[in-house]
């Protein structure tokens, strides 16, 4: 049985700068709270956990800890609450999360009816609505949810861990509802190539295995490209959900990982399928 | 045998405007010349060429007559001969292909690499290219000659009397290959109407005459739209080249006319068909 594990699985730029932001500033100071899960892997969190960096979900359980914004960036209150509460925070935001606020703001400035392809429910796509007016529209699935704009300039961006097919998708509908269209392609370069090589990786393997948080939007996402190109996949978060029977008559595995997946992980999930194989 | 118009077909707004324009002008002043044929319409130009109202091709045979810029506005070189030269000059410019070279301006100059869906040899699209730098892209037929963006920023706008299809197809095709895309459908609203309305009459009529100059960009559009709608279409100037063998086993005829196409042509277009119609 051949195993292969798709180009740019894993830690992204963002989630990478996160994580050492976060542990550099819990070894300088015991009392560090992350704001919400510091990335989408409850294993990772977990093991920080461990070494001392918790997670508070609400401002209002923190008292003189110091604070870890997130990758996914904050909402504009609760940005607020900690100035306001004089706390001392970090800002470790990707970058990427961050250019598509500067431009969710901007562009709103400008006049411009805001889309957003991403999901209202998650942590990046409620802080991006949180910097700008009701006006804007929130679509996750261009063939299911679309809505036409109801002003003549409209802008489009995306959650940055979202699909560039999907994206375009959508950019293709507005472009016949709209005078002006100001498109911004705010989904982050790794994200682009992950989806890209699990894309092409899942058309040559017989099972794909997607390793990843099951909150983790970005994972999910690969899952979903796996299927739609008619391959039998599994989204796991660890090596204890692999099961033997899924490998049975198998002779090309796939494996990809979300941006917020550690690499140990990875690995255990490789190891555990190569004794499932010896097994066989 | 039925005979019907397309709505919006003939005059449009700036036409009528430049020759209003025009016409004031020459009363006012016999020494007035326009600078190229003030509309694409061999016969009105011929009409106001009687009324003593010429049109001169290069400023060079120009001495001391007021110049009217015709419709399609003028290059940013001829712009400032006639400036340099003192001439008299009163711009009759389309105040919507105005907008156009102002948006090409505006978006060269704020780094964008410019698309222009339109045909290069176009007065209205020299004259929007003599406004940029050389960069600037003229794609006529995106599924024929499209050639990707060699900048990151992208825009794109039109000669202004482009099919709205065509031109959401080369913005579709431009959405891949950009990390930001500025569209301004910069199509103006009477030829999306006007495109439309023959659209749907060639879709219930036996045949379609469209009448309108032969060097007219936007005439020869209509007429490209009904035959794509699998209607029998003849692009005529004027009544005379009818053929009673067109309207054979006709019952019903559909009538369009370009924006530069006067009323009183397609009014004896209408008259010859029904006469065609009662001899046979």
């Amino acid at each position: 049985m051949k195993i292969e594990t798709a180009k740019h699985s894993g830690f992204c730029f963002g989630v990478k700068r996160a994580i050492q932001i976060a542990t550099e500033t819990a070894q300088n100071n015991k009392k560090t709270v992350t704001l919400g899960p510091i990335i989408h892997n409850p294993q990772m969190v977990e093991f920080l956990m461990k070494k001392g960096l918790h997670s508070v979900d609400d401002i209002k359980d923190i008292t003189d800890e110091t604070v870890i914004i997130r990758s996914h960036g904050i909402t504009a209150e609760n940005y607020k609450l900690l100035v306001e509460r004089g706390l001392n925070f970090v800002d470790a935001t990707c970058p990427f999360v961050k250019k598509a606020q500067e431009y969710a703001q901007k562009l709103t400035d400008d006049g411009y009816q805001l889309y957003i392809l991403g999901e209202k429910d998650h942590p990046e796509v409620e802080a991006l609505l949180s910097y700008i007016d009701d006006s804007a529209v929130v679509i996750t699935n261009p063939d299911v949810d679309f809505k036409k704009p109801t002003q003549r300039k409209v802008a489009l961006i995306a959650q940055t861990t979202q699909s560039e097919e999907k994206f375009e998708g959508l950019a293709k509908k507005l472009i016949h509802f709209s005078e002006e269209l100001y498109v911004v392609k705010t989904i982050c370069n790794a994200t682009i190539l992950r989806q890209e090589t699990t894309r092409n990786l899942s058309q040559k393997v017989d099972i794909m295995i997607v390793i990843g948080g099951k909150n983790s939007a970005n994972t999910t996402r690969l899952a979903e490209i796996a299927r739609a190109e008619g391959c039998k996949t599994f989204h796991i978060e660890t090596e204890g959900e692999l099961k033997d029977v899924w490998f049975k008559d198998v002779d090309n595995v796939g494996i990809s990982a979300g941006a917020s997946t550690p690499n140990w992980i990875i690995n255990s999930v490789k190891e555990k399928i190569k004794k499932i194989n010896e097994t066989k």
